[in-house]
């Protein structure tokens, strides 16, 4: 619930272009104030900037949506405003799968198919380093070694600090931001085993769900509930031996889907099986996705679903902010511990304790 | 998002036993006040007629919990607190289907099966009238004839108003008093439509899913992610010339189910077909669900489900209160019209928008 201010640091990671540039002399005696920073940019000077593409300049913003600081947050939040007409002009697509599924290597041969008929690519992720999974997939850039390097891709793991709600606000920002800066492709990665999906299915047009072959024990990881939001499953490692189970598993997948009832969009979410590491089958699922956005931009579901998710996040946002304000002043944090002792033993009810919480914090102020 | 106010009525339902009582004289002239109410009990009288199993104080009780008055919340609230160490002795489940899988029938059906044995049955419902779902199935109680005569039986419909937070709250808190008033089986009943099912879902122990045999149109009505939840589906109107497609229907849920990954109790979900109508397979159902009972006391999961539902509960209620203390500001509501049209206009994020609000709400205290 609580949010762990963290120290701000431009300099963690300024996406995949070094910018070599020209090196500035200090602008002031470096003994006098030793840690000074770069003096901040101008909103003005971030939207220019991100407009003409520069993926220097994009990094520093979205560094910016990602800080904690006000001041950072004032210019992030211009920035955004600005970008805004210039955004939404891309296909958002959510991806996930339990680690082992092979999602960065997938990501990889999934960003180079994409990224041959020209165009744009953002690499984004949801994983707050608060949940069960330690160690974002892209973390592991290795994995995505030909993307990595392509310069048509921008790769920004997630924010490493802030509750689910924050993270995914800021993942939900930075989109704009790579939209106005022309990439029209967004990959938006989750690990398929915590929280994020919902939040990650509430900011993006299709959900695909990356599954092994077989029954048992490959789908232990997968989160209850997330396999009803995908529109498309694909089942990875299709190649040599395992060909035969995938196919199996294709058509299981396939039944179970049969049950389940029609999605809002009127899309019959689709199974295919492909192999990212022998780049097998993967024209087919991209014709699939392209199938589906035909469909949902002809229906009329792809505009309607955008403006739902907008007022979604508004609200989303709000109920957020109400949140944190209450669970961050140190005293209802007391009260709080102290509270849910006597409901978890029993001596008050959970809606008592509710309320004297909310007592001391209506009055206080 | 918004509670309404709604004028508390006592005399709206009082449960299934008529008080036919004596009737008390007037104790005022009745043409000065010609609408003074009954009194109001105490919390001790309340509090010991539930302890008695008294139906109409226990009904009397409940409305005081529906009730949006202050002054009926704080007895209800002393009641809740004094019932607390005389509840948790039951077992609470949770039944959902969409309207056509005879629901109705099938609890009436359930409920004389269970009772057959002794002990007693409240039938409480979760259906915001604010949902789409105009008349909750426990408005039509023709249809549950024999429970409804049935002395060791409660039937309570929905609380008629509320956001769907507060009548998941209250309903919460009925099962408090209805275990305190003897009460050891607990149905909580939805529609299996909205979103009442993740709040059903917080509140009991096991989830039956109701469903009918095919593959089609019958499923249309149920909502995504339901199926993920329930510990068991059960597949009605298995009689006469459908037994055969309710057999398949069966084999395709076991096959589906089996795709799922597994529950966090570690039990297995089980489908079972039976006719309500016909009382067919109802035994079956009840050994399922008892298996299920020993299976998760027996590893532990039954308690601690039980303390994590009470410290949700304790969190949820209060972020329900803090969103209504927002929601209910007039100046407010009209800032989010305006906001919410800005950002369905692509004119303004919804970030700022939601900011904005804020901003208003935050310093005006």
């Amino acid at each position: 619930m609580n949010q762990h201010h963290h120290i701000e640091n431009d300099d963690k990671y300024s996406g995949l272009t070094v910018n070599s540039g020209v090196t500035q002399p200090p602008s002031v005696n470096p003994y006098l104030k030793p840690r000074r920073r770069k003096p901040l940019p101008t909103s003005g000077e971030l939207v220019e900037g991100i407009l003409k593409g520069d993926v220097t300049i994009l990094s520093r913003a979205v560094t910016l949506v990602e800080s904690l600081s006000h001041e950072h947050q004032a210019i992030a939040q211009e920035v955004i405003e600005k970008c805004l007409p210039y955004s939404g002009n891309s296909r958002r697509i959510g991806i996930t799968g339990v680690p082992g599924a092979g999602k960065s290597t997938s990501i990889d041969v999934f960003g180079l198919h994409i990224l041959k008929d020209g165009g744009k690519l953002a690499v984004l992720a949801i994983d707050p380093s608060s949940e069960r999974t330690k160690g974002s997939i892209l973390g592991d850039k290795t994995r995505m070694e030909r993307l990595a390097v392509h310069p048509s891709a921008f790769i920004r793991p997630s924010p490493s600090a802030g509750s689910l709600g924050g993270v995914a606000r800021k993942t939900r920002e930075t989109i704009v931001l790579c939209e106005a800066a022309g990439y029209n492709n967004i990959f938006v990665e989750t690990v398929g085993v915590g929280q994020s999906e919902t939040a990650v299915h509430s900011m993006v047009d299709f959900f695909l769900l990356i599954q092994l072959a077989g029954t048992g024990d490959e789908l232990q990881g997968i989160k209850r509930g997330i396999m009803e939001m995908a529109d498309g499953i694909v089942i990875n490692k299709a190649d040599g031996d395992n060909v035969d189970r995938a196919r199996l598993a294709q058509a299981q997948f396939r039944s179970a889907l049969h049950l389940f009832p029609p999605t809002m969009s009127g899309w019959i979410p689709e199974v295919l099986c492909y192999s990212g590491y022998y780049d097998l089958g993967i024209a087919e699922v991209w014709e699939m996705i392209d199938r589906y956005f035909k469909f949902v931009k002809d229906n009329g579901y792809f505009e309607r679903k955008r403006q739902e998710q907008a007022r979604y996040w508004m609200y989303e946002t709000i109920n957020e902010q109400l949140r944190n304000h209450f669970y961050s002043n140190p005293e209802v944090e007391r009260l709080l511990i102290e509270k849910e002792n006597r409901v978890l033993s029993n001596v008050q009810s959970s809606f008592t304790a509710a309320r004297d919480v909310l007592d001391y914090y209506f009055t206080q102020k």
